[in-house]
């Protein structure tokens, strides 16, 4: 598939095929890309965790379960209407569900360009996240994001070391991918236009006029 | 460019044509590219900021010669004399530098997704990037990512609030972009296999058999 084309349709899928299947091939080459991606002085601190045990993603939809209803509680009552609609994991409705961390110790301590930003361990996993999104879509695979949980919860039952940050959790499935992001559809948000978070020289001071009209008007 | 072309082919680049420059049109699909990445709740958090300004660049430039030295300090003699050959910055060698940042407040405070896990505000931005570095590398842009400053010294000349978060550091420019990561040029570090860093079922647990070998032939 075309970059710009599997940009454009990459989402973040919540309902999938019953029953589909993911192919060891097709898996690696989603792995591949995610492998591939960058990292902070080419420290390639992830592990990419397959998790297709039963039991463990019962306990991690349950774990998701409790939290949603956490969150749901915070919001006003026409929020909470929205939500209610809103799909937020498909734990056990896909074949394969991913963990990927990172690990600080990886060609560890003197990391080059993470000395400053420790967070650049967790940056680059996040990395070969969106590189596997997009290898995803571009197989016609789903790719969901879940955060609905505490990390030292899914840190246990996937036995992470204490040391080892977890970083993402995504369920993937062949699925019908959405044209528009779920969340807008559903009216709880909006896409914000590419000139209102294009900056020059200083956070918040808009672009000139000139790029502003190409912003506004750039098609990929 | 082919999806999988690009994430073979782009690179953390360090070294750039001299007196390149980088059209609206191209800068402007760049930065669609980001903006199209996915984000925790579709809380889009990020900001782009292009600065082209001399002075601050000088500033930043020089923020990243002193953490130079300092990591230095910290290597054995042999590292010190793979880490000299070592190019770490292109500040004031490409057209345009970009900072990203994210914004915990946009869409706030209850962004779906994000009550357990607040750094995916950051993560949502990391997602940006790699989308641009892939848009970039499709473009024939060169990208690099400097992470050899503080951030707070950063935020400063770019005049970032304190409740904001700056994420990323990015220089490009027109450049040849090479086969292999330069750090693997130069002895820094290697590429592990993907079958090292895949795991099934828990942590540190490798994969079947079967999967393993797939993951040792996968080309994408």
């Amino acid at each position: 598939m075309d970059l710009y084309e599997a940009i454009k349709r990459r989402r973040d899928v919540r309902s999938f095929y019953k029953g589909g299947e993911i192919s060891d091939d097709v898996l690696a080459k989603i792995l591949m890309a995610g492998h591939l991606a960058p990292s902070v002085g080419f420290s390639q601190p992830w592990n990419f965790i397959i998790v297709r045990d039963i039991e463990k993603r019962r306990k991690i939809k349950e774990l998701a379960m409790k939290e949603r209803e956490k969150f749901r509680e915070e919001l006003s009552e026409d929020r909470k209407k929205i939500f209610d609609n809103v799909k937020i994991e498909a734990v056990l409705d896909t074949p394969v569900n991913i963990a990927v961390t990172c690990d600080p110790t990886r060609f560890g301590p003197n990391v080059l360009g993470r000395r400053t930003i420790p967070e650049t361990c967790q940056y680059s996993s996040v990395l070969a996240v969106e590189n596997m999104w997009l290898a995803a879509t571009s197989e016609g695979i789903g790719m969901g994001w879940l955060s609905f949980f505490m990390e030292e919860d899914v840190k246990k039952i996937l036995e992470i070391p204490n040391h080892v940050k977890l970083v993402a959790y995504l369920t993937l499935g062949p699925a019908e991918i959405p044209e528009r992001p779920e969340l807008e559809i559903f009216g709880w948000g909006k896409r914000m236009k590419l000139s209102e978070v294009v900056n020059e020289e200083s956070w918040g001071k808009p672009a000139r006029r000139e790029l502003v009209e190409k912003l506004e008007k750039v098609r990929i």
